[in-house]
């Protein structure tokens, strides 16, 4: 498959393409709002991967293009520019899954606190943004990109799945499964992303108050 | 310390009960509303203990007469019952710790939803509820109380614990640690709670939609 990582060029972005190409067979895209970016960053992961041994090749594409040539679009853009990326590519997504990983939080002098939008949570905000006949999947959005984008680190991690396509989420799952250290699990629809979503600032309150904790992810059993 | 468990005949109650007097030096109180009921689930906690070779004793009393005597009071009721159970107490509950396991869920045709009360979460309604000089501590939100209760099962899980008041934290999250298996994590403070009780419906939702998976706990790392 074809996986384009919208706003590619960091954070979870840069974890999930490195690791993408080292571990699967599937073709990354990187995308940026600019092709220069998106070619820069995709050089260096090449790089990053060659100097462990891998010769991938890593594409690169401004956001809407890298879009239309895939098969799973990440939309892997902070909270906040959610609605205005997935609307800059709604026309280049057709047969396309579309993934949305964001959290929105925010912080006080308490912490970090879950802040979902109206519609209850960022992934269900992606769905209602996507043209109709387009996906929605939740997923990845509990993985720290610290330790997702550092290739020497081993993960051992759940990645709780949300979507009202069983198809487009058994792709997804699919996809996560091939990551060495993610398990995909199924979290159920759309209506049960906030849940899911709610445990990234709970683990970013663990890591600040827990001596030796850091980059956490979580693991159910 | 002597620790009080209102509601201690069910639920959450029985395993915090039998794994608290199996695995800690401190004294479990099993309360409930009616004395009697309170007796009935100690004896049978004893008989379980015994039958594995424990001989640990187990005192009951009606719950305002548990809490009296208790240097940590853990409020193990369903969340609906959560403001009736202390304020029947409050009187009683001079020179306590109160801790709130409760979760406000809500199921629906997909799934289990967390639904907290409009103070924001059950532990905060707890505090509201609790006299001013009274520390309220959450934890054990995140426990099944299935796999919690069968004595002959190893635990492995992780007890997000908030709260405003260090020492009150301090003393559950010794507690915490003392039970084989459970191991206490600090999760800031009250204002934090609505993420830790948010994953209990995530729990439940994994185990209804996971083949092999059931009674989940969390491990953060």
């Amino acid at each position: 498959m074809q996986i384009a990582l919208l706003g590619g060029t960091g954070d979870i972005g840069e974890g999930l393409a490195l690791r993408l190409a080292r571990d699967t067979d599937h073709q990354v895209i990187v995308g940026s709002r600019e092709a220069g970016k998106a070619e820069a960053a995709a050089d260096e992961y090449e790089a990053a991967l060659a100097d462990r041994g891998h010769s991938d090749d890593i594409e690169a594409a401004e956001n809407a293009t890298a879009a239309a040539d895939a098969d799973v679009v990440v939309c892997s853009v902070p909270a906040y520019y959610l609605s205005d990326t997935i609307e800059a590519v709604a026309d280049d997504l057709a047969d396309t899954v579309l993934v949305s990983p964001a959290v929105g939080m925010q912080r006080d002098e308490s912490g970090v606190g879950y802040n979902p939008p109206g519609v209850g949570s960022v992934t269900a905000l992606a769905a209602a943004v996507a043209p109709d006949d387009v996906p929605v999947v939740g997923a990845f959005h509990n993985l720290a990109a610290a330790r997702l984008s550092t290739l020497d680190a081993d993960l051992d991690w759940d990645v709780p799945v949300v979507g009202d396509d069983a198809e487009a989420k058994a792709t997804v799952s699919e996809l996560t499964d091939d990551i060495d250290g993610l398990r995909a699990l199924d979290a159920g629809g759309l209506d049960n992303a906030s849940e899911v979503e709610a445990v990234t600032p709970l683990l970013i309150n663990l890591a600040a108050n827990n001596d030796g904790m850091h980059d956490l992810g979580v693991k159910f059993w």
